[in-house]
């Protein structure tokens, strides 16, 4: 059995929205410091100025088990690998992934077991609030409109129990060219129980190029070019629209 | 009346859990750029090698309302201001109390309306999900749970429809010295539909000085100590630990 002297580095990077000025520190400094880089090819692209001394490994973007698997494999190997994901790696990224994977390939060989660093970044969520205003100031959902690997049945019983208990809703992959009906079934589920004058906004492209930020209501929500990169935020039965923001108060009794 | 030159400049702007490398770019450049910094003391501490040019506001905790007026007047008095939260100011922080002065507070003399900007942050349940391992994964809700502002009973039908809708649940404000009941109340309504067995992360201090992470079971929450400092994280019925990190997958079709 051979030992390599130093054992790897697994890191799990979240890139933040997209401009480097929102992105973390510690992002950067691990990338730095990994030898193998991996990454679907629009996210590496982002990066590619920090890359130019690394071996990188390009795939594309349904191939997150390939992606996963070489970077636990070659962490095991001694290597120091950094595997990225747009936004937060931990919301709806690659993180539960790998560290699958990770949990399912360690040996008892303790002295060469890589360490293993998640690195949190500015999710979609976070981003699109900022830029709508303030629609995350109460309690919120996140929900992910795919049901690639989720019955729809559990999305729809999901969408039913936010709507009916006014969570502030935060849609993730709401549409896609394959995926076009959800959203519309989305709309309608929510409006069992919200008013048809609840605001909503989109935000495609956060903070990259593109960037589009729109207002629009509950009933008119079909109306827009929602795709998978638009994330939909839908307000309480409390949110307003004032100058142009969406905001939802911090509390009910203030509503008086 | 009197034209200020140059307009001035709201930022609300989330300092990210409290490690400098974990703190967006924009937020330290926002900072810089701003005459005037206004902030809870423990957050300014934070950042106090920043401020040593700065008119500095130090206000307490629950002073928000007086922070946030006096962020809007020193806006339209001209200043470049900045107001900071500390991990991300549009989840549950100041952005929304700032934007709804703001809104009311703008005149019709729209030469001298400063520019506003809400700069995102990594949040609470960014940073407790990153040193948790990968708990959101799939869907998940956030909730505070604070009665001072809301009605125990709108919380309670929250916990309740979460549970059986089966999302991952982040719980802010779990609890403080004078809210001690909460915590269990919310424990008893998430056991209905969800088992002893549910793991539960519990991050206190998440990137900061003291900084503890903590699994634990559903059942088993409340022999352990839950303050204000702490992020607590339950999982769905799909949630397990490996390797001491609390993992979600991603689908339930995988389940098989």
């Amino acid at each position: 059995m051979t030992h390599t002297p130093h054992p790897g580095h697994l890191a799990i990077v979240g890139l933040g929205p997209g401009m480097r000025d929102l992105m973390a520190p510690r992002a950067i400094q691990v990338i730095q410091e990994s030898d193998l880089v991996i990454g679907y090819r629009v996210y590496l692209e982002q990066i590619s100025d920090l890359l130019t001394d690394k071996e990188i490994h390009v795939s594309e973007l349904t191939h997150e088990v390939e992606r996963a698997t070489l970077a636990v494999q070659s962490a095991h190997a001694g290597r120091r690998v950094c595997i990225v994901s747009s936004g937060d790696a931990g919301i709806y990224g690659m993180a539960g992934l790998v560290l699958d994977l990770f949990s399912h390939s360690s040996d008892t060989d303790t002295i060469t077991e890589p360490s293993v660093e998640v690195v949190p970044g500015i999710s979609a969520l976070n981003a699109a609030a900022a830029l709508l205003g303030a629609p995350l100031m109460h309690d919120f959902a996140a929900i992910s409109l795919s049901d690639l690997l989720t019955p729809w049945a559990t999305i729809a019983k999901r969408l039913a129990a936010v709507a009916e208990a006014d969570f502030v809703v935060v849609l993730y992959n709401p549409s896609s060219r394959k995926r076009q009906w959800q959203l519309g079934e989305a709309q309608r589920l929510l409006l069992v129980h919200r008013a048809e004058t609840t605001p909503v906004g989109l935000v495609r492209n956060a903070y990259r190029e593109g960037q589009k930020v729109q207002l629009t209501t509950l009933s008119h929500l079909l109306e827009h070019d929602v795709d998978m990169f638009t994330t939909v935020v839908i307000g309480n039965s409390c949110t307003r629209i004032q100058q142009a923001r969406m905001i939802t108060p911090r509390g009910y009794e203030s509503r008086a």
